[in-house]
């Protein structure tokens, strides 16, 4: 078990297809609450499905167009937080994250946030990082702006949820020089 | 020759390798202005180049992943217009485009961009359609907003030129219903 | 729409996937008559399989190993042409084509054929050009010889159909020097 | 040694990239007779080359897409005999040989050409065998005749020889009822 | 029929894709016997996985990563005799057979062993030759014995047989100098 | 940083092409000591090298193909312990290491075995842990005795040193029940 320990109760830990039951336990609990801003949570519907999705980000990792990485609490699996949309070329990616509603409000995200970061800018070579989150989701951008992303603008119609276009907040965070 | 006219003087051709060795000419004559704003003229040094880009882009608009068009003045090849970073998920692309400066000044491609924003929203499935211009590109900004495009934001440090990092405008422009 | 305009009311138009529904309909219109001399028209069952065979055509096509074209006549869908079996080392293609019989009388597979051999010869680099039909099919035959094809053989047992051997007559022309 | 024996000084050996250096003495002692037809002559200028032919040829045999064989005359390589242009679909196939000049005038391609003619009809499926020949290849021709391949046609323009194009004669076997 | 005659009545023969249904006949028959030893047999349960067993094989041969060929006793399929698990760069390779019961008894196993040890060494560019059988396989064994292989160890928990693990012996031949 | 800590000094490290520099420096400096067992230290002869090498192996761990990580002593790179020749169908894996000269003598590589040899049985689902050493490498020989693998067998010019067929020796280790 490869870990990145954060502080005493929280830390990351590299992603293996063993960890498919935990993951898919906790999707299916909050399959519900999850679903409003995750779509694919639709497509996640059994052990398997969550084996096939880490087998195939584990590879997109080893390519390096993708990181991600598993939020534990206290030896638990709590949760995941990912750098997607690598841009090798112009140095940009886009974070991502879900957290188990069990392990809601103890700042877990904002603390992993904090960590990924620093992986991001220190060894991923990441020099602009990106975050977006539906308008309506205050959760999400609550997290971004505790971490003092910036605010760059609203995106018209720039995801589909539910069947709908919703619009969209682009956050960023430059590279400290 | 396969044509899509716009007015009198105007069309888009289909590109064909057979095109390649109009379309370097124009680069070569005005590589130092376009090397201003556009990174790949630095890779594009004889006809062969060229050939290989018409080659790749062909292939990749047979995929539709990508669409580009050759903007015709006269019967004579004037510069490329394109919508690339096609998202077939959320129904969004991106408009890129550059002009001979020989001719330039008599709205070929605020024209084009008519005709495109047209096929990109009827013929692509296109619902956001983007334009991305580097912030100090005035000529290029210009374009966007006689089209009413809406500036959704400036991104810092979005592009790199010449080895910097450099600001980018997102401007972007909505199906209509 | 990329159009190659022929005279006013002929045309040929580059290949998309949303062609498929008008092309479908014609195939479906004419099922009973195409199925004596076009094999293929036993697979082409429904909407998706004409968008799998224009998607793979125009693949193909990008890949320079397979040439084809919409026959519009007065803005309407009439039937296809093409110029397969490319070979790039000899300089030799194979003309293909069926028009829905509610466009037949009217010459637009010849006009079209002529429009097609100056393609060939010009823009595709081809310096033989074949026709192959069934010894039975004395219209496709007829189109060779208005065109002035050369009848170079009758082919014992070269193609099935529906099951049987049958005799191919091969015509060729060469391009003009 | 995989060998299927005609007579008592004449068979056919299987490929083996272990063949390379004696075929490439043949080709390279007849290296100016041989390349009067074979376009091919000229790129094969090292054992490396021939190496490379027979381990492409090989995978393309165990792929069905072509099928090859060593002429052996009293235990030495004396040539080769294929079938090349396997249509799947409709059962044709196409004869190519060669021949050392140093073992001709024995039969050893006529009889080599029946032995190859059974195997096609009998265990490759093929129904319809094609032999093309450069009009100007009297020898070639001969065998052809000999064997009482059926003339089609002399086809203009067929195929390049040294930059220029040249007319060839294809010629035909049905398989037996 | 490409054939590597060994005497009289024995012979191995180059596989072909119309062996399927010969070889699926002998698997069929002795299904419960080679059962004990051969897992495969129980994804060997059509003449079209024969095909398509022979079908990949003799891809596999094509690259060199594979050898195998026909037991043939009086001109009938007999089994199977191969060199697998070919390691180019240290030149080992291991022996893998099996024989119809209707076949045993007369040394064919044996004999082609012999042939085949000749062709791996000369051919196939073996140095060590290996040879893996069950402990319990006593049979099998014996050949290796017959044939003067060296027993190098018995290794614990080697294999899985009807779902436990068994021990292997492992016997190998070094090249004659 | 992704780490599993063995105890307060030693550690393992999940290898990231980042770690390039720092395992290229420790195998120039024990160029000539590592090239005696480790066939590899010839191809490996820039920090480029070693990237290409971290690059491939990382994908290889994704496929599940292998698994390797780096010795870290005191927060430095020290060497790397890998299992290779993983066997999905028989549960089997083989160790493989090296450490630098500088960090020899204090256990490194027997506690970081004894640590991977739980990873093996543990998450990597082996059965059957192997170890193969040059018969004339002590050290390496010490390392599989310490650690209780029982030694299988003296493997007769199993391997190519230099050159020149060697002898391995063949050591396992079963999975606690």
């Amino acid at each position: 078990m490869f870990i990145h320990q954060i502080n005493d109760s929280l830390a990351l830990k590299f992603p293996s297809i063993n960890d498919a039951a935990d993951l898919y336990e906790l999707v299916d609990t909050d399959r519900r609450i999850l679903s409003q801003w995750l779509p694919w949570t639709e497509q996640m519907m059994s052990v398997q499905d969550e084996t096939a999705f880490l087998d195939y980000g584990i590879k997109q990792m080893a390519e390096r167009k993708f990181w991600f990485t598993l939020i534990m609490v206290d030896g638990e699996v709590a949760g995941m937080i990912d750098v997607h949309s690598i841009d090798e070329e112009y140095h940009r990616g886009e974070i991502g994250y879900w957290l188990s509603s069990r392990f809601q409000g103890q700042g877990a995200v904002t603390e992993s946030l904090a960590a990924v970061e620093e992986i991001a800018f220190n060894e991923l070579g990441i020099h602009r990082l990106e975050l977006l989150a539906m308008a309506t989701n205050t959760k999400s951008r609550a997290v971004a702006e505790r971490r003092f992303f910036h605010q760059d603008a609203v995106l018209t119609d720039y995801l589909v949820n539910n069947g709908e276009y919703v619009d969209a907040v682009l956050y960023s965070k430059i590279a400290p020089a």
